[in-house]
């Protein structure tokens, strides 16, 4: 989750709308699943599976009348899931013995139709037009094998980026950071340091540029001043 | 060396300046001795010295005359091989038992000071003005452990980007493509693509971000389309 969010969800379901939710910190079982997986199927596959499984043991726990399991796919996780682009946990990442009958009320719709549905369910407004959030957390943006320190520097850089988003007063769509598993050259007093890069993500906003080199299927921009930056990488 | 460089080079000290220029191509023999090497420094060493290697073999086949070896290093090179920021081929990349007196004219120049002594030396002035290029050439900007099919893909898009900028009529102090070791996903032609991003630096240009995050030295900002993108990195 990101920085603040289950405290947001906790308030808005358990106080704000008297729901009755149970909340499980799963972190330790995820990352523990995750140990030096690097490969981003593996590890869609791993999170959307593992989420199943805490869901199975907590709705043991609630009873046996626990016989759905509601998601909030929407239509273009199934768009891509079948496409093969990515297993979305929701769609392809679930588990072959699901024990639950699957009741995805608006899986045909797209983002903006499900904000019109929130808006009619009252659910408050800072809920329907949170930034969208993978299914599978801040794991797919924290690049290859997850470790505990990188998942924590990019929840930071994460709050960091969405606070200064907020407070420019900018509108754009999506926007969120991402910390590869890569280090490169930096300076921190005078000292030679040797840290993650922070790639910043914000969709709609941006001129596009078209990158038509064999083997390359993204373009970012560094901002980085030096210090903290090198002019080189490495 | 990038894309059309090794032409140029040899075009102004061979056919312009009249020089008595040996070139030389040892992509072989670094490449060979870069085979899964990672780490900045550990890389940056092994090019200081095979550079020196190289040259060596080449003096020896012009006979015993060849007693120096000159070089540009300029004041930042020592700086920041002093202070342990990067070893600088030249300097701290250089090999202990080097059999060359150095000779450094402007070793105690920053970059702007050369570019003055380039004009007196009548220089022409795209050499001059040429973007700075790395001691250990375009190894450093392709992150972590060389490959031959990445560094082509670095060399076409760092080849895209300086005629972009230069298309563009913008005036950067520097500016070039870096390409890292780890891949992303994103899609073409309907298909998952899982190829590499390409990071653009600029230099002395862009706002300043403040990334206090601890283990972060650098923010990038990501202005892939969906596609060639997908909106998450994994």
């Amino acid at each position: 989750m990101r920085k603040g969010e289950s405290e947001q969800v906790i308030d808005v379901f358990k106080n704000q709308m008297d729901a009755n939710l149970v909340y499980v910190d799963a972190t330790d079982r995820f990352l523990g699943k995750l140990v030096d997986v690097a490969e981003p199927e593996a590890k869609r596959k791993i999170i959307g599976a593992e989420f199943i499984r805490v869901f199975e043991e907590e709705a043991r726990k609630v009873g046996n009348e626990v016989s759905f399991l509601a998601q909030g796919t929407i239509y273009p996780d199934i768009l891509e899931s079948k496409d093969g682009v990515k297993a979305h946990h929701n769609v392809g990442g679930l588990p072959d013995d699901l024990q639950f009958e699957l009741c995805e009320p608006v899986k045909l719709l797209y983002k903006d139709e499900v904000r019109v549905v929130g808006r009619e369910l009252g659910l408050p407004e800072n809920m329907v037009e949170r930034q969208p959030f993978p299914g599978p957390g801040l794991g797919v943006r924290c690049l290859g094998a997850i470790t505990r320190d990188r998942l924590e520097a990019l929840r930071e850089a994460d709050a960091i980026v969405r606070e200064e988003i907020d407070q420019a007063g900018l509108t754009i769509w999506q926007y969120f950071a991402v910390v590869p598993g890569f280090r490169a050259t930096g300076v921190r007093e005078g000292k030679r340091a040797y840290d993650w890069p922070c790639i910043i993500r914000c969709i709609n906003t941006v001129d596009v540029m078209t990158a038509e080199v064999p083997g390359i299927c993204r373009v970012c921009y560094d901002l980085t001043p030096k210090p903290v930056g090198t002019v080189e990488w490495e």
